[in-house]
């Protein structure tokens, strides 16, 4: 990928914004939009020159590929406000590459540097007035392609849209989080596209997480879908567990997505002293720790949840309560984090981008 | 599901119709669309009343659920005219019952029999000029469903649009058909959507698809993704082995689509006597068959492809030719199943369905 800042990026500005007509302080997630969006076509074997133009609907060919075929990824990222009004992106670069990891699994084009990341620069510094102050307030970002090309044959397109289309965003969970764990569903097959940003992995989920929903629970933790036997990750998390003093959490693999508040906080518990293993954990051991007491903490990890304590999880109809932890390992990585991210803190590790 | 038929459908037609400009002698497959299009809108909790009207694209919001998380599913089913120019469907209840079945695993709303079926039949009754004689010539019917609503979470979708769209079609593979045995990509995982017929079950095979075409290969046969031992089914086909006298095809699974046209090719090879066992035949079981010449053919059933006689696997490296056979059984069954498709034969199953 080459990164040519002479690409240039059109921009349309909208008439007027409808920024005063939204309550900041009761967002729900992922549901109002800024004033614009980038679009940007790929055709005849190229992308074209992206434009940033007012937040609108589009047309589309009802045989279009990605309503057949499911040929549609996409990022999740968030844009954050520090005390002196800059706006910081966090490790844009990681979701970039993952984002073009995901393009080649699903058969797609990759989208060069200068049209992903200076267009994602160019649209939220136009929306930098979106990006609110205080820890919680973001902006979350989501860049996506979908196969716009016609025709019902299961094949790749060759026509694509990439977007970026922006959401003001407090923090995804709320309340208290209590999982359940895959006893019969899974999201990823081996060989198959767990690893990528894919939607087709989303709805996949839905009708499990449904049936979780039903029964109190608000997420489920993935097990390896041959044996169950593995922890994997939640829906949009990836998942740690604290047995005695060591954090542990699944290595990625082809089955699961390699989330970058993940590797964040790997690093960043090695680098504060707290012992941390990437491997697999059983459902067998967790069960077992549960039971005799050195299961400390569960916590997902992801872009929207940023952090998320678990109280407590279910496996075969039973209900397992994790204690109450005064000064947890998740609060404190989630605080080192944010920090980071609010420009609150040392960034030693390099990972705040200026936009 | 009710089907009362006073509920009605509106009808807007075409002004002019654009018949007259496809050369219905060179078709690609799924490229060419007729005249109107069948649409029906999901909202707060019903279906509104459906419209036919001009094939046309249509307006969406860029946040809409099927582009980020792929809730999308569909069917493909296909419409014949006999030597009397009358236009008849093939099982669409099971089409009807499939879709359903996928509608629920993908938590979108069931779609009801007055719409899903006196809608293809009013619409294949309007288009009916599209539909050709003669055998191989056919009208491909699509119906499907996309979640509209808008929203960057998780979530089901609360809006959906069902929509039948139609492409005059002549059969689907030309030519040799050569495959190759998956050993490391898979389409489905345990407690995962691969029986459904939902949208990303197909763009996570183009990849596999495109590394298997660069080698010379039309399709691949996949196999379980834990073990990669069993045959399980082609991308848009069932896969039948005969080795000796007998007929094999794998059982339908949660990992495996239940064809319709998989269920008939049993059906038929019942009544005409041929001995078939549905049970899954292993990867070495099909080398060793291979090896010791009692593998007779191996073909493909679907919608699309009608029946396919595979002439030979790739597994490890190894390419099998299998043997070129007379008056195989795959053409033998393709021509009893074309025969009642067409009217030719005495429709003794109840199979076909008048418009
Ligand atoms: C399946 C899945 N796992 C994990 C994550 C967490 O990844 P990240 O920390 O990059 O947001 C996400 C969300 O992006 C996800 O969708
Ligand atoms: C994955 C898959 N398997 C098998 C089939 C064959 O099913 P049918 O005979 O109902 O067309 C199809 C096509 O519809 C398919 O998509």
């Amino acid at each position: 990928m080459t990164s040519i800042n002479t690409h240039e990026i059109d921009i349309v500005k909208a008439k007027t914004s409808k920024i005063d007509s939204v309550d900041f302080e009761n967002l729900t997630f992922g549901n109002v939009f800024t004033d614009h969006m980038l679009v940007c076509d790929y055709k005849d074997g190229a992308w074209e020159k992206p434009i940033i133009k007012p937040y609108e609907h589009f047309m589309i060919d009802p045989s279009a590929k990605v309503f057949h075929y499911g040929q549609a990824i996409f990022e999740g990222m968030k844009a954050y406000k520090d005390e002196n009004d800059e706006v910081w992106l966090f490790r844009p670069d990681q979701n970039m590459e993952r984002f073009n990891k995901s393009a080649v699994r699903m058969a797609m084009p990759e989208v060069p540097e200068h049209i992903f990341m200076d267009g994602l620069k160019t649209i939220v510094d136009l929306e930098r007035n979106w990006v609110k102050k205080g820890i919680g307030n973001t902006l979350y970002l989501r860049p996506f392609m979908i196969a716009v090309g016609s025709g019902v044959i299961a094949q790749p397109s060759t026509q694509y849209r990439f977007m970026i289309i922006l959401s003001p965003a407090k923090s995804y969970y709320q309340g208290e989080v209590k999982v359940i764990i895959a006893e019969h569903y899974s999201r990823a097959a081996n060989g198959g596209i767990g690893a990528a940003k894919a939607a087709g992995n989303y709805s996949a989920q839905f009708y499990p997480q449904k049936l979780a929903q039903e029964k109190g629970f608000q997420q489920i933790i993935w097990t390896d879908d041959a044996t169950h036997t593995k922890l994997e990750e939640a829906g949009t998390m990836n998942v740690f567990f604290k047995i005695n003093d060591t954090l542990y959490t699944a290595p990625t693999s082809e089955r699961i997505l390699d989330g970058v508040t993940r590797k964040s906080i790997i690093d960043l518990a090695k680098s504060e002293g707290i012992k941390i293993e990437v491997r697999s954990v059983l459902v067998d051991e967790l069960v077992a720790a549960a039971k005799d007491g050195s299961l400390k903490e569960i916590f997902g990890a992801g872009t929207a949840a940023v952090v998320s304590p678990i109280v407590g999880f279910q496996y075969k109809e039973h209900y397992y309560e994790l204690p109450k932890i005064e000064n947890s390992t998740a609060l404190q990585l989630k605080d080192k984090l944010t920090k980071i991210q609010y420009k609150l803190a040392d960034d030693k590790f390099g990972w705040t981008v200026k936009v």
